[in-house]
């Protein structure tokens, strides 16, 4: 399928979804809209995944099937000034993808414009109608179940999971990864945005999945959302940590990020202190381990300031870490096995 | 205003909402429905609450001018058994509240025929359409804020809350609570219950209210939900302590209870490890101490035994505790003051 990525103004760094499914998407990606970069190519940003131009607006893509929205702002709204791109999608006969709290398809122009061209919206954080409550089961499945949690939103939890999975089957391993949020949804074409279902149903939204991805096979690897002490998000990743059981934890955590993104009065607590939070926490549900640590280094300069900061952060948690984008996700794949 | 409370098969000890109601709201209750007790009165089963008679159905309720479902079973679904209780209710023109995750107004039959007997069908559950993700600035507002948290569910943190407001009201203080769940919201007529918002919203929804409880009052004490550690609910519970980012907890247990309710292959932890669970997880959003305990002795034979209890407990958090229904809410006054 082809497809082309809206990330105006935000592209990399800020374009989450767009970076995850350039990389990890099967998808043919003919274009990145950002109007900031537009005349450069998605690899000059980004190194190592594939390329596609980066244009200014949909006016100037190439044809493709679907229209993907590749940035959330917080709060999850819809940016107005991505209505003109979004209209011209929608009238050149493009799906449109999106995984923001607001849903396109509940967007009255949108609504009847796809109506006319007959395209789909699809709001992947939309969630299933028949959630409900935890049963506390999670524990009991036939397979190893992995979780991935961070020192914050945006170090590498979801990225962390795809690579996990990935180097468990090229190893033969039977693995899945459970997609909790909307770019992973995007990745895997299933999954339950995690952060957009009733409170109260968060962690049974986790458990059914858990539960679904066990029965076919014997690796989980669960994709952890936010941090554990995230003055807005931590009830998501609390109701992730207790849904989900897991046997053993990956802590993911950003080299360089001292104070929660977009919260900077929030200073970060040690990594040392972090494992001792998401392992007490866990235990009295289920005991788990933080066995492995996965740094994201991409904003540290040369290889050997990376190797470095790598080296300490696994001094830091007591365990074997790894930049899973520069050295891929073996040593976690050994520490998890 | 004369309110029937529906509570079959459930009263007192698994109607919650039913024995809130009795105890706190203003309402004046003409009876109870449950049909395993009809003929007994309410203060046969709750001593110290305002009586009523307990019938075994709408039928034969006195007059009155509302319908209170008084009981939320585990998921939060409606018991279709309850149905012709609820159409009698609005036949006879009465309108009906319940803190449902079904909505009562969503149901096609009461919604007609609340519609052809102009009848209000209230569901406090139901969030507000504007509730976003939190700003983490509960930690700025100009009151003393003190929120309830507990070793799992039923175990007196919305009691606790009502008698400490009520306690500090005594002595003067300009106190207030932030109802977070159906029973707080009926008694104190307003409140968002915190459970059934968007789960990214989870912290927002608590800080806004703390927001505008601070603004008006000295004393903001916050309705505590479920239990950090429990198997289904512990999103919330973490949602509410970030978003309130409270300067003191008070610890709510019930004596006896040696594991989760409804989840018994989950014990609980010690009184002394919750305290260490709570109060470190709120220090990296905001410093918050255990300054004092409630223990719910209902269970307990005899004042002796109970005061024993007590003692046991406080010693055990290393903080003064009591039983609020017992002995009043003037101990933890002293300590949150």
């Amino acid at each position: 399928m082809k497809v082309a990525i809206l990330a105006h103004g935000k592209f990399p760094d800020r374009a989450k979804t767009a970076v995850g499914v350039l990389r990890y998407a099967d998808h043919d990606v003919v274009a990145v809209l950002d109007q900031d970069a537009a005349g450069t190519r998605a690899t000059d940003h980004v190194p190592g995944v594939q390329d596609a131009p980066v244009v200014a607006s949909m006016d100037d893509a190439p044809d493709c099937d679907e229209l993907i929205v590749g940035i959330a702002p917080i709060g999850g709204g819809f940016d107005e000034s991505w209505r003109p791109d979004v209209r011209t999608a929608i009238e050149r006969g493009c799906d449109v993808t999106a995984g923001l709290h607001y849903f396109l398809a509940d967007d009255e122009e949108f609504a009847r414009l796809a109506d006319d061209h007959g395209v789909a919206l699809n709001d992947v954080r939309r969630p299933p109608e028949d959630l409900t409550v935890a049963e506390g089961i999670a524990g009991d499945v036939d397979a190893e179940v992995v979780l991935t949690v961070g020192t914050d939103c945006s170090v590498g939890k979801m990225t962390t999971t795809m690579e996990l999975v990935e180097a468990a089957r090229e190893r033969g391993v039977d693995a899945a990864a459970v997609p909790t949020g909307q770019t992973g949804i995007m990745i895997e074409g299933w999954g339950v945005a995690v952060d957009r279902v009733v409170s109260d149903f968060t962690a049974g939204a986790v458990e059914r999945m858990v539960v679904d991805a066990a029965a076919d096979h014997d690796l989980v690897v669960v994709e952890g959302q936010g941090s554990i002490v995230h003055p807005a998000y931590s009830a998501v990743t609390c109701g992730i940590l207790h849904g989900a059981m897991a046997d053993r934890l990956v802590l993911c955590h950003a080299a360089g990020r001292g104070a929660i993104h977009g919260y900077e009065s929030f200073a970060l607590p040690t990594p040392e202190e972090y494992v001792d939070l998401y392992e007490d926490l866990a235990a009295p549900v289920q005991g788990a381990e933080v066995v492995a640590g996965a740094l994201n280094t991409k904003d540290v300069d040369g290889d050997d300031a990376a190797r470095e900061a790598v080296d300490e952060f696994g001094a830091a948690i007591d365990a074997p870490a790894t930049d899973v984008v520069r050295y891929g996700a073996e040593e976690i794949l050994e520490a998890v096995l």
